[in-house]
């Protein structure tokens, strides 16, 4: 080990992102991205915000933001936390309320940044599998545990389980803090949010990184009891009193206030999934059920790698993760009708071949 | 305690930044912002960002933003790092390289995050007395020690150190990371910037919300060995890895590049600080020598708190502190040539009342 280093920093096992190609003329299927550009007020919102004001610094409590998302889901600004993208927000969500004696619970299959969380602020954890056909099965939850987090739908699967199952996790586990990552829920499926008034122990994240199209702003934000808030905010302000700049208070003000973008676009993505889902069953593949703005799909016959580096050469980027239990599976981003043709086209192409 | 905060979150005693009044026409003095507007380049720069692409994420590893950091300091990309602005530079540089056995040191009146981030990630510290006078003597920094870190100017003093005094230290602590926190260094101190190819124990860290005008933006980086920058990005990585947005990438690209307006903002803020200070001298203030874009000064017979107070019931808002030995010192922003001149003037006016 490096005698600079800090003793942490030679166990940690970094997350990597999915692949930003430099390359323009590629169909980038690989990070979730929605398709469809921002809602043209979070634009202007923005243009009207650059100017000399930028010297100052933001807001470090966000309230007119955070003020916006409670009315949005009709709670207090005390029951909403910002953060710097909602991966900030889980990190300070594991820092501040999922270490303890008991182990945080998740799924094997699940957003690869959980265990690295872990490792980063060295909390205890055990992985429940997923069943045979990638489901969480909350019985499996029934154990002694410091808190449980998984995302909903489930990532990489897409698989989400109903608001009604999540309220019986909830009762169940009463001492422990639930965290639901909602990275993916605008697509089709059941928000906690609604719970979040009579559960204390929940946590609901959500970003607008996916269904607000502003992965390149870094917004994300936690619903919960006013006394989760406040732990989350004590990590945050002993880390960084100001995580989001001018423009991404603004822009993110903007993108909650216009809902005929917003459902107007996620409506055509949920409409292009189930478009591309049922043209991949014809090519073979087994398709997942997915209420996420992706689809994760296994061919019958071809290894996932190989089509995965077939379609790059091809000039299409799907995300495939060698990680056993999915490495037959590829992960692709719903794109807009005519990348999703090109992707149909291209697969119905190449597969032959293989 | 309540039982679903991780045990660290009890113990914290979170930062607490200087206010945002959200009165208009309040002069504010009390951030240390820069009274000037940013580069209108960046303001282009941004402006051509609006658009469809931050539906992207960001590049993770900001390379184009690295690269043009690199080259200013002329320095390689590997020997850069950056975040969130320099708060969140610092508070992985505490968790990457400063949390040792042996104590971390810095100056009993400095940053006061600096205690903040010990207790978040729970380093052992002792804090070295400045002298009588408020400086830093570096002697008192020759014993055991697992890191040191103070900023250069010091805040709130404003005090600067040489280069030639920097690299004394840097010498005499080859086995433990230096950190020199140059937030101020770019009103008339001299960055330690040029010894880092040298000294593999040295990291600088600056930031673009003083000198850049850009607090609003949050962008800081690192300046260090290789080895120093691995640490930090493998903590990032285990972080949050998009810890940058799009616009904040471009806009701070285009501010390292406009050094004109760099140069002209900066030598007018040195020119009025010396103004202000004199100013101040002759209403009986005892002023440090400051080489930041902020004044420290103590009023020969009135108390600080009340000087402040009477401040903002005019419409002036500066920082006082209530910590023990600068009690009676306020920290002034140097403001516009207008906003400098309402101070001294405002500070006639009430002095004689007090």
């Amino acid at each position: 080990m490096n005698r600079f280093w800090s003793p942490i920093v030679e166990r940690l096992k970094p997350y990597v992102p999915g692949e930003q190609p430099r390359l323009a003329n590629l169909i980038k299927l690989n990070t979730n991205e929605n398709p469809f550009g921002p809602s043209p007020q979070v634009l202007a919102a923005l243009r009207e915000e650059l100017g000399d004001t930028l010297r100052l610094y933001p807001d470090p409590d966000a309230d007119e933001l955070r003020t916006v998302i409670a009315e949005y889901f009709q709670l207090k600004k005390q029951q909403v936390f910002v953060g710097n993208g909602s991966d900030e927000v889980l990190a300070h969500a594991f820092h501040a309320l999922l270490k303890h004696e008991r182990p945080l619970l998740f799924p094997d299959i699940t957003y690869s940044f959980y265990p690295v969380y872990c490792g980063l602020y060295e909390i205890n954890y055990e992985q429940v599998p997923l069943t045979e056909d990638m489901q969480i099965r909350l019985d499996d939850y029934d154990r002694p545990n410091g808190g449980i987090i998984f995302p909903n739908p489930n990532a990489p699967t897409g698989c989400a389980l109903a608001r009604e199952a999540i309220e019986a996790l909830l009762r169940r586990n009463r001492d422990s803090v639930v965290v639901i990552d909602e990275a993916y829920i605008d697509f089709g499926g059941e928000t906690a949010a609604p719970l979040v008034g009579r559960y204390p122990n929940l946590l609901v994240i959500q970003t607008l990184s996916k269904s607000r199209s502003l992965a390149g702003l870094r917004v994300g934000f936690a619903l919960g009891d006013p006394t989760l808030i406040e732990a989350l905010t004590r990590i945050k302000d002993s880390f960084n009193s100001y995580p989001l700049g001018r423009l991404a208070l603004k822009g993110a003000v903007a993108a909650l206030r216009d809902r005929s973008h917003f459902e107007k676009t996620t409506a055509a993505i949920i409409r292009l999934r189930e478009e591309v889902a049922e043209a991949l069953c014809r090519l073979d593949f087994e398709v997942l059920p997915s209420k996420a703005n992706f689809v994760f799909a296994r061919h019958t016959r071809h290894d996932a790698a190989r089509i995965s580096h077939r379609l790059r050469e091809a000039g299409i980027v799907v995300r495939h993760f060698s990680q056993e239990r999915i490495s037959q599976f590829l992960r692709i981003t719903v794109g807009t009708g005519s990348q999703c043709k090109a992707l149909v086209e291209t697969l119905a192409r190449i597969l032959p071949d293989l």
